[in-house]
Order: C-alpha cells, then sequence, then structure tokens
C-alpha cells in the first residue's frame, strides 16, 4: 500500500514536471483515529493497520515533508476553500456512502477536537435501540443512514418474505442489493423501497436537527452517494429539520449538496498544504 | 423587571463602594434565543418578552456600557475560567435543571455559533419518537432528561395505578412529585423511581456520548440541580459513554461535576467583561 502511494506521488510529480526540491509539502488524506501530530495512523480496521507513523516512512522514501489528515476533514476543508462553503465561518459537512463521516469548519478553521477525535457524525446516537453500528454501539446515524444501512434493511425485508420489487430489481439475487437498487425502485413506485428511503433519510434529518441545534451553523453541507439519491432523501432530511430545529438556528443554516464530489478530500489536502506553505513563508 | 435589575446594579455598585464612572462593561446574562452584538432579547418565553432591546435599555438607565450574553454560555465561560475547566482548550458545559441547557468553549473561546445559537445541548434528538418537548418536537434531551421530565414519568406512574412510594414520598399529592422526590423514593430502594432516574440518566449519557463523538472535547462539565442527585445518575452516564463514545474520544474527555453551582453565570459574565475591559487596553 505504502509503495503505491509512493509511486503514485512520483508519478503525478513527472506528469506535472516539478522537481521535488520545489515541493515543500505533501498532505496526505487518511483514515482515523490519528495523531495529526506525530502523523501516526493510530487505528484503519479496513487497512488492518495499527499505529502505523505513515508520516515519517513516507518522509524517509520522498523526502519531501509530509503532514496527515484525516480524510472527512480535508473533504470538510476542500469545501470550505475551493467548494459551496466558501466564505462560511461555521460550515457543517456530512459524507453518506457507504458510512457517515464529516469533519467542522468552526471559526473560520477546522476543528479538530482534542485528540484529532471529533466530526465523527456518523456516531451521533439517532436511536438508542437500533440496529448495531460497526462502532459496537446501537443506533448510530452510520447504522440508520449510510448506504449499507439502506441495503440491509432491504435484504431484511426479502428475508421476511418482502420486497419483491426490491429483488426483482437486483435481478433476483439478494446480495446484489445496493443503496441503489432501493432508490431505483423507489423511483420506480415501489412503497416498500421508498419507505426504506425515506426512514433512512429521516434519522439523517434527526441528526442534522441535533448538529443544528449544537452549532448552530451557517451552512450544512450533505454530499456522498447516498445524497444522489435526490429528492426523496432530501425531502425528509429538510422535514425532520424543519420539525427539530430551533428557529434561530434552523432559519440560519443553509443545507446545500457538496459541490466537488469525491475531488473534495484531495482539494482539502492541497488547502492544507497551501496553508501549511504559507504559514511558512 | 427591568427597573429591579437597575436597582440591583445600584445596589451593588454602593455595596462595593464604587462610582459608575469606574466601571467599564456591565455583562448581563439572559435567556435566549437573543442577538449579542445588538444587544437584543429575541425570544424569552417565560419572561413574555419578543424583540427587547435590554442593552439600549440599560445603558440608557445606568449609563454605563453594557454586554449581553447567553446565560448558559455564561455559566460555561464561567466554569471554563475560574471553575473546572481552567485550562481545557475544549469543553462541554451542560446543566440539567429544570430544563437542559449547556455552552461550548472550543478552541479556548466561547463558540456562540452563526446567530448566537450554539449550544442548545437540551434539544438534542435522543428518543426520536419520545416525549413532546415546549420547542415542539419530540425526544429532545430535555424531554426525557431533566428535572421536569423525571417528575412527569413519575406522576404518570401514579396515574397508571404504580409509583406508590413515590406518592407517599410526596405526601400523598400528586402534584407535590418533583424530581427530588423521585430521587429521595429510589435512595430509599424504590424500584421504579430507581427506573425513572436512570432512563432519564441513560438518554442524558446518550446526549453526552453523542457530543463527544461530534466534538471531541478535554472535558465535559455536568451541573444542575438533577445531577446532584449523585451516583445513581452518574453511573448511567458514564455507561451510555463507556458503550457509545468511541475510543479516541471517550479517553481524552474527563467527565466532571460543575464546581461553581449557581455562581457560574454571574462569574462568565464578570469573565465577559474583564475580557472585554482588556481588549479595550
Amino acid at each position: 500500500m505504502i509503495g503505491k502511494i509512493v509511486a503514485s506521488i512520483g508519478q503525478v510529480r513527472k506528469q506535472a514536471g516539478v522537481s521535488s526540491d520545489i515541493i515543500e509539502v505533501v498532505a496526505v488524506g487518511v483514515p482515523g483515529p490519528l495523531d495529526t501530530a506525530r502523523g501516526v495512523i493510530r487505528f484503519a480496521p479496513n487497512l488492518g493497520w495499527r499505529d502505523v507513523p505513515l508520516k515519517r516512512i513516507l518522509e524517509e522514501q520522498i523526502s519531501m515533508k509530509v503532514i496527515l489528515d484525516n480524510d472527512a476533514n480535508l473533504a470538510a476543508l476542500g469545501e470550505h476553500i475551493f467548494g459551496v462553503g466558501r466564505g462560511q465561518e461555521n460550515m457543517v459537512y456530512v459524507t453518506v456512502s457507504t458510512g457517515v463521516g464529516g469533519g467542522l469548519i468552526l471559526g473560520g478553521r477546522l476543528y479538530r477536537g482534542s485528540s484529532d477525535g471529533a466530526g465523527e457524525i456518523g456516531h451521533i446516537t439517532v436511536q438508542p435501540e437500533g440496529p448495531l453500528c460497526t462502532c459496537g454501539a446501537r443506533g448510530c446515524l452510520e447504522a440508520v443512514s449510510s448506504g449499507t444501512a439502506i441495503a440491509r434493511e432491504a435484504r431484511c425485508l426479502v428475508e421476511r418474505g418482502g420486497g419483491q420489487n426490491i429483488l426483482a430489481q437486483a435481478g433476483g439475487n439478494p446480495a446484489g442489493i445496493s443503496a441503489a437498487v432501493v432508490a431505483a425502485a423507489a423511483a420506480g413506485g415501489d412503497p416498500e423501497a421508498g419507505s426504506i428511503i425515506s426512514l433512512a433519510a429521516r434519522f439523517l434529518g434527526i441528526g442534522v436537527a441535533s448538529i443544528i441545534n449544537l452549532l448552530n451553523p451557517g451552512m450544512v453541507v450533505l454530499g456522498g452517494g447516498v445524497m444522489e439519491i435526490g429528492e426523496p432523501i432530501w425531502r425528509h432530511v429538510r422535514l425532520e429539520v424543519e420539525a427539530r430545529a430551533l428557529e434561530t438556528s434552523r432559519t440560519r443554516a443553509q443545507i446545500v449538496p457538496a459541490g466537488l464530489g469525491r475531488r473534495a478530500g484531495v482539494l482539502g489536502a492541497v488547502a492544507l498544504a497551501l496553508a501549511l506553505a504559507l504559514q511558512q513563508k
């Protein structure tokens, strides 16, 4: 994995036609939890990594200064500096795809918390006795609103003998049921699929309303594959926010789609590198 | 009301033996929502006030500079500057009494949000289909964990024919049932009272865990009358945080009782006035 990172850095550098001595810093977005000050990935279950000093390893191999930051934090920073959140003093970024992640821009700066753990929006509890989350708790936002959760609910429905339109949409194969399949069935008018989508969206709206009441942001940016399902998701998010967020904060908070898509993270890394380079002048 | 405020300012000034011309600023803690920049209380349902320009009115009457801030925010600032939160860069303050309020210290400063609405911890949703809150939403933290909520649950129990030990503790009068009465019955070993207390505490713990996952603070300060019920509340708060907060953030966050009691708000006002006076030097 690290070999591939090093190779791709070299490749990009050659394509751009720049020598390594004029590159001041390489910013790398990584999954948390991590220690940004020491540049160590503390735990990355999907990679099977624990306490990997990626900053030091990369710096040795590429002879350039390296900084690490959380990938969702960098996506938030990307939207703040280059995307829909430009000029927003207080902005909450939420990405809803396989999981639910996020990042916070507070007082015009990326807010990392006391041990680089802030912004874990996917692990707000929205249904205390709800489905088990990968983190071990029950009813986290991620466990009820992610693409994974939408697909799981549809498969459970099929196992109980329902969801036949969803199953047909997946070519009759339960293992082929994804959030996109459920969304397609819902778009075709299937009420069971519609219910699964609207419930996931309602829980997302509940989470967003809680964040608005707690942080009173000027903008909430929602991105990720699940948001691309479109109006069936957005409508229910807005309804819950309308019902649950206090007037003062609700009327101040624009709720908008992310503008940078998959490029948010890498553009956030560019923003972080730029900030560091300019700081050193 | 304003006449009484003016009279008490004059009285305190005389007791302290200082003339008004050496007082640089008077900081006033008020219930939100408010506009701190203009010094206007936008809405105070308990006082029946709407859009009261308290800053301007007081300044005219006392001929001193006046600043307003949210009372729960000032209590948070008080604990941060003079209380248990001294030196904490990121601190969450929660007060659980008749209602549930709070304030956020982020990056060493009071965080007010984009329209002075931040810190409304009482209106995080912890039980989506739960009891109706005074704000109009269902299952807000305030609707399930406040002293008012604890008393309401006990009265409902009595109405359903249960809660006889609680009723006896209230001298046989259902209207006399308060959170303190329920706590006393629980302390006497009544399991029904114990269940009400532990459920309120569990929801509080769920809210605190969500805040820890979102903000990764170094400290969470819990105050107010309900926390003074003691270990029956604290135990269940800790259990839910243990079960729901992510390791990185959970192990970083001290959860401690407030240190200043009812003086937190006024000491926060002192801190705010001091900060403003020093800034002007």
